[in-house]
């Protein structure tokens, strides 16, 4: 178990201080356990303010000793509500802010007026575009521990290839595979910020199931075992040759990865198995032009224009009518972060040590999906593996 | 799996209509998942408008085909974004609402803001407190759901009296009966409505991490694999003659159970040998006094006197600074509805059918926490429990 340094506490801050400036940000203020957890090394009830300079404080109401022992910011004090900000804020000489950032995305309503009640001067603004590009670069220890949540996956992944036979259900099998990895320390709960988003692991789902869309933004959805849930395994019973899906976040001490691998019993028919080696292929190419400075946008234009030469337009990334404009999408605390690798972000570009899945999949109704996805992280001459499982179509 | 039958729904919606009119609301628009899944059967992207008389309707982004096929609905349509709403209302005669209820708790900012900016002529308040009244008392078909997930939770508990013993982590622990559980059919995704709030199966730890206070609003947190959880089980390895806490969220389509039992190897020590039995002791006292009519206040207040009495003023619910102001908690779609068996509730009164989980816990800070949670279900003349399993101390 990590705690995460002040020297990386720091260092994340500063960041974040430097874009508040051109944004006209007094102060931002967060309070949603991701960012607290990034930015703090702790996810207790209670807010972070990040003047635009000077000190973080970190003002907590449960629990207080946690934060102390977890969170190794200079500034950890004790609050009840909203109410108290204005006088701590006082307390370190820190004016009230008249432009401040919230984590608007994810605030409820309710919680945001409770806020802005206490700081009636605050013209509130979005700051979570700014705390992403913060997050969406990693440093090296963030990056040591993804590379710990690979180990993860790859363990996974190998237990896979023992489970799978003929007439288990996808449930059972989820469960094992789940099982395995809670014993390697995964630590249960995968967040996702997007609203009403969950994970739970990932989606092991096998034949036509795998190709059946779901409520989340993602190109595979499942069936799930009951509407309340909606996605991933069912009860569906494993036959042999249909493609059968491993789609699995790792996550380990704060930090995630995402791999996809394709399992089946006797080979896949066609057109699955032409599918999996043109969805490599499109992996390939992505590692081919991904470098700093290429916009996610133009990743994603190049490898669907290439799925669709080869003849995937209606089933690259989900079936007709239900396909995603993303091949890609950053990670880390989250499993939607910075970068996207979606259509129409022609501006943001890659930067060294930002870290992404790629998951080309190929989706047919009523017979299944294949693909592969791999987490990686941008050096300076291109893309490096984080998860590194054999990427060949497993056939047991 | 089971699909909400239409009459459910039915039921449900016109529940809703009943209280939306003395509250002044022409209209209520869902769209968060557990609210959507309880009135519309499916979890879809979408929102759920339902006027203050007829029909509801269900607009679907994504996936339509998987509403179709979920929803008992009569009303389901297809609709892009929150732009798309006044057409849709216009389409079925339906005016534009001016006091229109929202889900404030939940609802991110900038997402409602979107709503705001289509619907300007709404006046929007907050209309949780609404769907949290008709949530609260359950039908006969989600009482049979909820036995379900209580079988699950006994084969969790039959399962740990065989798995417990000295020196396996209290992670192993829980992944052998999450893994037990996941073969039941346990959803896996627990739904908590409180903002930042999270549950990943339950809590399970052992000794002196089972006193360990953390963000949540729990009588016990724990400490868990790392920070950025900061609950539930963690690496500590189970030594004789402590509390290991099974503390267990069933979750069965879509419906969740909670039950609390402990178990140790060898005997407790004191003080929680007798703390154990006092707060078995202050689960008959609730027995004793809840009927349809009393306040949640009123139980609160009779029980919360009661520990004091027999000397937990310091110790119920929490240790000393980090004591909760509940000792219930309604549970059904999400594990935090109404009934709250809190401190202040001196308006709002039991009703048949409501169910919710009771968990008196004493906290010894360094020793560790012993207490019992069942969930029960409110009949005419007293508690039925729904959780079941033997209620002693387990002793290995």
């Amino acid at each position: 178990m990590r705690l995460t340094p002040a020297s990386e506490l720091e260092a994340r801050y500063k960041k974040l201080q430097v874009l508040m400036e051109p944004a006209g940000l007094d102060a931002v203020l967060m309070i949603q356990s991701a960012d607290l957890f990034y930015f703090t090394g702790s996810v207790q009830q209670g807010a972070l303010y990040v003047p635009v300079s000077g000190e973080p404080l970190y003002l907590v109401r449960k629990d207080y000793g946690r934060a102390r022992m977890e969170c190794g910011l200079r500034e950890v004090h004790p609050f009840k509500s909203p109410k108290d900000i204005p006088g701590r804020l006082a307390d370190f000489g820190y004016p009230l802010p008249t432009r401040l950032g919230m984590e608007l995305d994810v605030v409820p309503v309710a919680l945001f007026q409770r806020f802005q009640a206490v700081l009636p001067e605050a013209k509130v603004s979005d700051a979570t575009p700014l705390i992403r590009t913060v997050r969406a670069v990693k440093s090296a220890y963030e990056i040591d521990i993804m590379k710990d949540a690979a180990l993860q996956v790859d363990k996974v992944y190998q237990r896979a290839k023992e489970v799978i036979r003929v007439g288990i259900t996808d449930l059972e099998l989820a469960a094992e595979l789940e099982f395995v990895a809670r014993k390697e320390g995964h630590q249960g709960i995968t967040r996702m910020r997007a609203f009403n988003n969950e994970l739970f692991f990932g989606h092991i789902f096998s034949g036509a199931d795998s190709a059946a869309p779901a409520f989340l933004d993602t190109p595979l959805g499942g069936i799930g075992v009951n509407p309340s849930i909606g996605q991933g395994a069912s009860y569906k019973t494993i036959k042999a040759n249909e493609p059968i899906i491993v789609d699995f976040a790792g996550a380990f001490d704060g930090y995630l990865v995402d791999q996809t691998r394709v399992f089946c019993i006797g080979g896949l028919p066609e057109p699955l198995r032409q599918a999996y080696v043109d969805m490599y292929q499109i992996q390939n190419r992505l590692k081919e032009i991904a470098r700093p400075g290429v916009t996610w946008g133009a990743l994603y234009d190049d490898c669907h224009r290439l799925a669709c030469e080869l003849g995937y337009a209606d089933h690259f990334m989900g079936s007709k009518g239900a396909q995603v404009s993303f091949i890609g999408h950053g990670l880390g605390v989250e499993i939607d972060e910075y970068p996207f690798i979606a259509r129409g972000f022609n501006e943001q570009t890659l930067e060294e040590n930002m870290t992404f899945a790629f998951e080309p999949k190929a989706v047919y109704p009523g017979l299944g999906a294949v693909g592969i996805e791999n987490t990686f992280r941008v050096a300076k001459d291109g893309l490096k593996h984080i998860t590194f499982s054999n990427e060949e179509l497993v056939v047991l």
